[in-house]
C-alpha cells in the first residue's frame, strides 16, 4: 500500500463541494491524500482516531477545514505536531468571519497555517501542502513551478484575448460561459 | 468531601481577573465549584480529565472562559452531556469578536450557552448556572430572587440619591469612587 | 393537564420556520412545550402574561427567538428568575449581528444563554432546555446521550460511505439530496 | 409644580457623566426635564413607573440611553406613544456596536429616532428634542435658530484664527486647552 | 391648498419601493406630505430648495433617505431647524452599515433621529413623524394609539391562531402568502 | 498612434463587467485608455511590464480595480509615481471589505486613491480620472461640467415625473425597467 | 499674491493634529495651500464659501478631511468638479469605519479619492495631490522621485542596521526614540 | 557559512518588536534566520532582493509580517515558490482587520498560511516554520514534541498553583509580575 503525503479533515460531508478544490490541485500534483469527515464537536474521538490513522499512513501535512464556531482544525493542530492549513468556510451567517477567526486566532504554541474563505481557499491549502511537500521532492518543486508558471500565463493569454477582442466583446463570451 | 455543583475551567491563568466576578456571585449564592486551568489546544487531554473529574465530583453545569480562537467551551461541551456556559473573553484584537464566534456558533446538536463578554459574562455565567441549580433546588431559587429584588433596589435607590443630588453632584462623588 | 417543561416565545410569526427545528427536537425528546408569538416591543404586556402563564403551566426553561432590536429573550430574563436561552435570529440587514449582540450583550445579574444563529440555534435551544431538565431527569439524560451518540455515529458512517465512494460520487449523491 | 418637557432615562448611573452632555444643552435652552436611573432588565417595573409618571407630569419627549444590550429605548418606545430618542453607549467590547444595533433596529411601528455614540449622541439627543418642542414654541425656535447660528459663527471664528495664527500655532494652542 | 406636514426626500428614484412604506403610513394617518428626489451629491442646490420649499408649505417634520455614503438626511439637517428622520438604505455592498454610520453618526448640534434599516426603518420613520405631530394634535394622537393597539392585538390573534393550528400547519399557511 | 491618458488593470478577467463602467465614462469623455489583465500576485513580473508600457504610451493616470487581498492597486502605485486610483472589488465573502482594507489603507508615501466598491467606484474612477485630466485639458473640464450638469438635471427631471406621476405609479414603471 | 495649487479643508480644528503630516508633505514638496476649518453640516454655507474662494485663488486639488458621519469631502466634491482627495478620521467610537464608509461610498458621478485613516492617509493625500500637479509640473515630478527614492533608500538603510545590530539591539534603540 | 533554514521580513522597522516573540522561538529550537526590513510598497525591487538572497543562503521557509495594508506577505509569495507565513499586525485603526484580510484572502495558487495577529502569531509562525522544517529534521521533531510537552505541563502546573493557593491569592499573585 502506497503511502499518503497529505490528511484532509472536514467537520461535515456539505463541506466536500468546497474542498474538491483541494483535491483536484492534490490530484494534478499527484500527491496521495487521505479524505475524512469528522467533526470536533460531534465526534471528537473520531478526529482523533483519523489524526492518528494519517500520521501512520505517513502523512505530512494536514489540511482541516469547517464553518461557524470552526474548532476542527485547532483540535488537529492540538493532536499533532505535523504542519496544520486550515480552511475557514462560510455559513448561512456572518460571512464566514466566524470560522475565519475560529481558525487564524490560534493561541501561541499551536500554529494553524490559515488561508482564504471557501473555494479559493481549498485550493490555496493544497498549494500550500504542496510547496512544504516540495521542500523534500525536487520533482513536485518543478510540478508547482510549472502550475506557477501556468497561473502566469492563463493570466497574460486572457490580457492577449482581451487586447484583440475588446472589453463588450471578451465580456460576451466571458457571461457565455 | 461535599460535592461540587459548577465546574469552572479557564483557557489561561490570565484569565482568572475577568473570571473571579463568576467566583464571587458563586460564593454569594453558596454553590461549591471546582476551579481549573486547561487549554483546549495546548493541553487538550487535561481538559477532558478536568471534564471527567468534574463529572465525578458532582458537577451539574459548566462554565468555559476562553479568549481568541477560544475551542474551549466548544470542547468542554463536546465532552459532556451537561448544561455547558461559555464566556467570551477580549484578547488584544478583534474586541473579542474571535471569542464570541468561536463560542456562539456551535453547530448543531452540541450547544454552548453564550453569555456577555468579559466581567459582565463571568457574573452572568455564574447567575445562569444558579438559576439552573435553583431548578431543583427552593432554597437557592429564593436567593436569587432576593438577588434579583437587590439588583432592581439598588437602581431605584440610585434614582432616588440622583433625584436628591442633581446630576453634577452625582458625577463627582461617582467619579471619586 | 400535563406539564410543559419548556416555554417557547417568537417575537414574531415570520420566526417559526426557524424556530421549528427547536420543537422537532423537542419532540423526539418527548418533553412538552408551549408556543407564543410575543413581540417585546408591539405587546409588552402580552409577553408578561405567556411569561406568568408558562411559569404557572410549570415550565423550567425558556427559549426565546428574535430578529434585529431582539429584545424579547432579555425582556423574558427580566420577567422571569427561570434560565432563558435565546435565539438570534438574521433579519434582512446585518447578517444577524443585530440580534446577536442584543441577546448576548446582557448586563450583569440577568443572564440569556445565547446560541447559534438562526436554525443551528433553534436546534441548540432544545438540546441546551433537554440538558438542563435532564439533570433531574435520568431517563432524558439517556436521550441525550442516545442523541449525541448519534450525532457522532451518523458522521462516521458518512465517513465510511465517503471512503467507498470517493469524493466525486459522494458529491454528486449529496447534491441530489 | 412647573411641567417638564423631557424626560430623560439612563440604564446605569454609570452612563451619567456621558448623559450631562444633554443636560447641559436642556439647561442651555430652558426646557425642564426629569432625570432617572432604570434598567430595562433589572428594574421592568421601576421603567415603566417612570415612563407613567413622566407623561403625567407633562413630558413630551422621552430620551433614553443605555449600553450593551441597550434595551432601554426600545422598551421605553414600547410603554409610551410619545416620541423617543435613544442614546447608543460604548461599553467595555464592541465599541457600541452592540448598544447601536439594539436601539437602532427596531422592528416595524415602535419607531426609536437614534443618534450618534455616546457624548456627541447626548448632546444631539437634547437637540433633537428641543426641534420637537420648538415646533409649538416659537420662542425655542429662536433659540435653537441661534445655537445653530453659534455652532457655525465658531468654526468660522476658529478657521479666523487659523488663518491668522497658522497650523503649527494653532495646534500648540490648542493642545493646551 | 392644504399645508403639508412632512417632507419626505430620497436620494435616488431606485429607493422609492423602500419609502412607500413611509407614505403607506402617513397616507393610513391622513397626514399630508410632499415627495422628492434630490440627491445630496448630484444636485446639492435642488436639496435646498426642496427643504426651503417643503419649509414654506407647512412641513414640520423632514424624512430623508439615502444609501451608500448617505450624506443627504444630514444634509438637509443642516439647512433646517426642523426635526430630521433618516432612514439608512442598503445598497449592493456593506449590508447598509455604510449607510448606517453616515447618517447616526452626526456632530454635536445638528441631530438626524436614524431609524432602521430599509423598510422596516420607512415604516418607523412615518411612525415616528406621526408621535411628533402628535404632540398638537390629539386626534392624530388617538390615531397613534389605535394603530399601537392594533399592532399588538395582531400577534395576539396569531398567537391564537397558532395556538388552535400548531406550528406545523401554520408555517404551512404562512409560506402559502 | 495616438497616446493613451489612462491606464485601467483589472487583476481578473471575471472583473471585466465590473470595469466596464470606467470604460463607458472614458468613452463618453472621448479618453483614450489601454486595458490590461495583471494579476498582482500571479503574474507580477508582467504587472510591471504593463506599468512600463502604459507609462511609455502616454498614461497620465492608472486605475487599478482588484477583488479579495486586492494587492494589484497598491502594487501599481509601487512601481509608478502617476497617481493611481483603486477601485475594491467585491468577491464571494466578506462583502468587499478585504479589497476595501487593502486597497485604501496604504502606507505613508505610496498612496491610492480608493472609490466605491465595485460598479459605482467604477464609474466615479473614470469620473475621478477625468477630472485629473482635465487640469490640462479645458475642452474635458467643459464635458465633465456637463456632465454633472446632466447628473443634476436627471434626478430634477425625475422629482418632476414623481411629482406628476404619484408614488405608487411611478414605482410601477420603474420596476418594469 | 503667490496662487495656491491644493485647497485642505477639515471638519474640525481637533483634526488639525492629524492633517499637520499633509501640510508638511506640502511644504517639503514647496506646495502653495490653503487650509480652512469649514463644518458640512455646523457651516454648510462656509464651506461653499471656502470651496469658491479656493477656485478662485488658483486651488487644482481638494484634501478634504473629517470624522464620524463625515460629509466634507462629499460635500467639497458636489461643490467642485476639481479632482477631491478625503481623508478619513477616526472618532471615539467606531474605529473610524463610520468616516471610511461615508467618505468612500460616494454615488456614482461625484467621486473622492479616499486615502488612509488618520496620520498615514494625511500624508498620502497630499502625495497623491503632488501626484496630480506633478502630470504638468516636471520638476515637481522630480521631487516626488526623489521622495519616493528617499523612501525605500531608508528602508534599505534600516535593514542594514538592523543586520548589524541584530534585533534585540535595534528594538532597545527603537524604544528610545 | 552555515545555510539558514527561515527568512523572515517584516515590513517596517516599527514591527520588530512583535517578530521578536518569533525570533525567540527560532533561537530557542536553535533554527538559523536571516531577518530583514523591506517594505513591499515603499521598496519593492528591495523585498525581491531579499527573496532571491534568501532562497540562495538556503532558506526553506519565509515569514512575512505586515500591518495596513499588508501587501509584504502575498508579495514574497508572488516570488517564490516555497512556503510562505504571514503575520497580520495591528495598525493605529481597524483593529488588524486590515492586514488580517489582506494578508489571508489570497486569490486562488498563491497560499500564504496566515497565523494570529500580532505577538501570539509571531510565535505560531515560528512554530509553524519548525513544523514544516522537521519534516525532514528528527532532531527538530523531538524539539518541537518538547516544547509542546512543555506548553502542556505548564498548564498544569499553573493548574496545580491555582488549587493550592485559590483564586484570589494567585491573582494578586499574577498581577504582580
Amino acid at each position: 500500500m502506497k503511502k499518503i503525503k497529505v490528511a484532509i479533515i472536514v467537520g461535515s460531508d456539505s463541506d466536500l463541494p468546497v474542498i474538491e478544490n483541494a483535491t483536484k490541485v492534490l490530484d494534478d500534483f499527484n500527491i496521495l491524500y487521505s479524505l475524512n469527515v469528522a467533526s470536533a464537536h460531534r465526534s471528537p474521538e473520531y478526529v482523533k482516531q483519523c489524526v492518528r490513522l494519517a500520521e501512520r499512513s505517513g502523512a505530512k501535512v494536514f489540511i482541516a477545514a469547517a464553518g461557524m464556531s470552526a474548532a476542527l482544525p485547532g483540535v488537529v493542530a492540538s493532536e499533532t505536531a505535523l504542519p496544520v492549513i486550515g480552511i475557514p468556510l462560510e455559513g448561512k451567517s456572518l460571512s464566514g468571519l466566524d470560522a475565519l477567526f475560529s481558525i487564524v486566532q490560534m493561541p501561541p504554541g499551536i500554529p494553524v497555517g490559515t488561508v482564504a474563505l471557501g473555494k479559493p481557499g481549498a485550493t490555496n491549502a493544497a498549494v500550500l501542502a504542496a510547496e512544504i511537500l516540495a521542500l523534500s521532492d525536487s520533482s513536485l518543486k518543478n510540478k508547482i513551478k510549472n502550475y506557477r508558471k501556468k497561473l502566469s500565463d492563463t493570466i497574460i493569454e486572457k490580457d492577449k484575448v482581451l487586447k484583440k477582442s475588446g472589453i463588450r466583446k471578451y465580456i460576451s463570451q466571458y457571461q457565455k460561459k
